[in-house]
């Protein structure tokens, strides 16, 4: 009932990111595409194990040097029950390698159907007497739109099973002021949604002083970042809009607490897609990946304690 | 680009519900759910068909008298990708009988992610030179805590393909109003909400004067709903909360319009399990249902104009 799990495989890899496996198979090698093509024509089928290859090629090539992965569920969805299949698939994969495995599906519901999600994608459901797990994730992403109805369910799951939520609070995309910057008597919808953070966190820390309840604050909004690290003293960080979406090492820095943790940091196409940045062969994607994640690693590392 | 279709539906059927389908396998019919053990045993692949025979019995009894179901993504996800083939298969069969489906899973992300989203529910992903329908819905709830690059990218699905999305305002929970009811300067987050549906609506309305983008607002708060009508003239309104969360007829009365159109009330428990209300036995959990379905439709027209 903590990030406790995560924080020590960042210390043991000295890396405060976390790849973000979000594949569009349009942009994935056009080898892995024809030879799913080849295999299964045309199909679901065919996404399916563009997805698997890709990723566990990539898992491959970084479960050593990365601490987590972050699969967002919509880019599994798009293909249906086959792309589900594909996100268990690399789910199982990450984790028999060691990698802490954040399901990005920012899911946000009323209590009885916020239970549903937790069996989803924490716990387990029962059939019979029996308890299967469906995707089996570390930790998930949530929408608390709805209040704190749709924290409950997660917090029992999160206690039961040492698992993590992070809420959304100041997202990285460019309208995510429309509503969250919105003021309300002097704090932000993004400060309440991280006051309520500290808040449904309870006060049971774990050995680096992080609740189970974290939340996504955003790399492109710096200043922000760095405010919200001061503000919510228990409340680790995920942070995405490192790279493509255009911020760098010095965007992040702020979101670290003095001992370079509180905050992991999301690459998603900046990773996947290294080899294309790099002028590379399609068939050294995944060295390609390990590079980048490398380098993400030494930038952001060199401004940080950790 | 409108909610027309729905509207038609609810016209010729006289009745402006919609029948929520998020089964509980411990709450189904026993003899449904060993059916399902004695094919499978206790399995991913025995849920499976427990929901595929537990929804197609509803949609039977349903189809002519309900325009709509809702399927609550969360009850077929924690089955896993079994669950999902299950929640494709429940949309195929309801489409099949002319029922207009809503998918609840109440997305929302930044841009790119949401265009996967409105793929997987909406649209259809591409696969080499051919495109796949994921789950194929007539329209789908979506969490705009994002702000609008959340919702351009289903705009766009829904302009090409003739469907519709409702974003949540006032949600039917308990604590909705933790982050809703805040005040900003005379306006509620609620509020604030709705007035961008409407701009998101843009001016292409339909024939009866809705755009594509509708709201969920809840029938537990019906001075709210009845305020919501007034103020959002082009929006269209899914209304959760009737039956099991303890809202009636006179909570959802004030969700209509003039002519009695304007909103769709949904029940989910209620209609499904309402063969333990009515004290029948499991064999005719569908006629109840059906029977609890004419009774709610009976119920809520005799309030409105339709």
């Amino acid at each position: 009932m903590s990030f406790d799990r995560l924080i020590k495989k960042i210390i043991e890899t000295r890396n405060p990111s976390v790849a973000g496996l979000d594949p569009d198979i349009s942009q994935i090698p056009a080898f892995i595409r024809e030879h799913a093509i080849r295999n299964y024509g045309e199909t679901f089928e065919a996404a399916e194990q563009m997805l698997i290859s890709f990723n566990t090629a990539l898992i491959d090539a970084l479960y050593d040097i990365v601490p987590a992965i972050k699969p967002q569920a919509a880019f599994y969805e798009m293909y249906g029950w086959h792309g589900m299949r594909a996100l268990k698939y690399t789910i199982d994969y990450a984790k028999r390698l060691g990698m802490f495995v954040i399901t990005d599906a920012k899911r946000g519901d009323i209590g009885s159907t916020m239970e549903a999600y937790s069996k989803a994608h924490l716990g387990a459901a029962k059939i019979g007497k029996t308890y299967h797990t469906a995707f089996g994730a570390d930790a998930l992403t949530v929408n608390a739109y709805l209040g704190s109805d749709a924290i409950a369910p997660l917090s029992e799951v999160c206690r039961e099973k040492d698992k993590g939520i992070f809420v959304l609070c100041k997202t990285s995309n460019a309208s995510s002021g429309e509503l969250q910057d919105v003021d309300v008597s002097g704090r932000t919808v993004y400060e309440i949604m991280g006051d309520f953070c500290e808040s449904w966190g309870g006060t049971e820390y774990g050995e680096y002083g992080y609740s189970h309840v974290g939340a996504v604050v955003g790399a492109t909004y710096p200043q922000q970042l760095s405010d919200m690290r001061k503000r919510l003293p228990h409340t680790f960080f995920l942070v995405p809009g490192y790279g493509a979406q255009g911020s760098g090492a010095a965007d992040v820095a702020g979101g670290f607490d003095d001992r370079g943790l509180g905050a992991i940091v999301n690459s998603s196409r900046g990773i996947m897609y290294a080899y294309k940045k790099q002028n590379r062969p399609e068939s050294e994607f995944a060295e390609a990946a390990r590079d980048e994640a490398l380098r993400m690693r030494d930038e952001i590392t060199a401004l940080i304690s950790l």
